[in-house]
């Protein structure tokens, strides 16, 4: 934004750029459109940005993010404390609640391994994911990380640890997306897909 | 986001939902990035949304947005006060003053006229528009609406109040985009081209 720009709204336009995904254009007709919003609305959500930031904490148990100190999900004792899906994020959470298909625990890891970017394994959740291992009752660990080659070590990194100590450890599924068509589908998929192939 | 994430980024994600382009999977990814903001950067946003609409308002004179009562635009002398481009909103100022070409005032409407969403002449920035000509010293009106039904309707409108006063009312060229390709032109934008040709 230029000179003539009131500065607040230059200010604000630049904040929203510093967000992901967010492009200066964007940023700009965001800030002008916080202008036309109500004053309180306005404060809701600024309400709402530190509310998020203050109150939301990681699970002292499968470090998931939530406002209390253990999440729901780990408090909720009808769930089978003997599987741990292990991912990447909190939202990848979010993305398996949703099936409404599995009933074991999380563990969020924070992150994958990357060592170029300077992500090491202490970097991760990974200590917290061996202490609660440690506890006892834990039989299957899955490695629910992405199909990428961060994900693909993660994974292989973590079975490592986990394997010496006797705990099953398996890892997602590779295949044709249901509903995709084969002709599109990537090489290495197809190859997954037929590696992996069930008897009818 | 399912029940089991922690409501304060719950609240969070439909408040950047609530904005203008941003999808609920853009704004649950928006709400997790702010968790891995430094608090003092989440605070920072949050004052900037309140300073933007708390200490942004329309200048007394054309309307723009700005902090001052009267804008940097309207309050410098240098500027041609006997010329006004008349435009939809406060971006489009941003765009004339991006060219570096134009040296008169600027009129913000804040809007077109659209009589199918209620948006009537009353809505406008046009009253504020009368009064400033009516004060005298202004001999051209530009007005640079968008080249579309409400644009054109919006343009119409305000000359026909303003003829009448012994204003001059013009109207932004259209033509072929500068760079662009023939081939490639719509019909319109053609037919206007041929239209509106100059003598070499």
């Amino acid at each position: 934004m230029a000179d003539h720009n009131a500065l607040p709204l230059v200010i604000l336009a630049e904040k929203f750029a510093s967000l992901p995904g967010i492009g200066m254009k964007s940023a700009q007709r965001l800030a002008y459109y916080v202008m036309s919003m109500e004053t309180e609305a306005v404060e809701d959500f600024a309400k709402a940005l530190i509310d998020a930031k203050n109150n939301v904490k990681q699970c002292g148990c499968c470090c998931n993010l939530t406002e209390r100190d253990i999440c729901p999900i780990c408090s909720d004792s009808e769930r089978d404390s003997s599987v741990i899906c292990v991912v990447e994020s909190p939202k990848d959470v979010t993305a398996f609640e949703r099936t409404r298909e599995y009933n074991g625990l999380y563990h969020v890891l924070h992150g994958l391994l990357s060592p170029m970017d300077g992500i090491t394994p202490d970097r991760l959740r990974v200590k917290e994911l061996l202490a609660r291992i440690a506890k006892g009752g834990v039989e299957e660990v899955i490695m629910a990380t992405n199909p990428t080659v961060e994900g693909d070590a993660t994974a292989m990194y973590v079975a490592g640890l986990l394997k010496p100590l006797g705990i099953k450890v398996s890892r997602l599924a590779f295949g044709l997306p249901v509903g995709g068509i084969l002709e599109y589908a990537d090489e290495v998929t197809l190859y997954k897909a037929l590696e992996n192939r069930n008897n009818m």
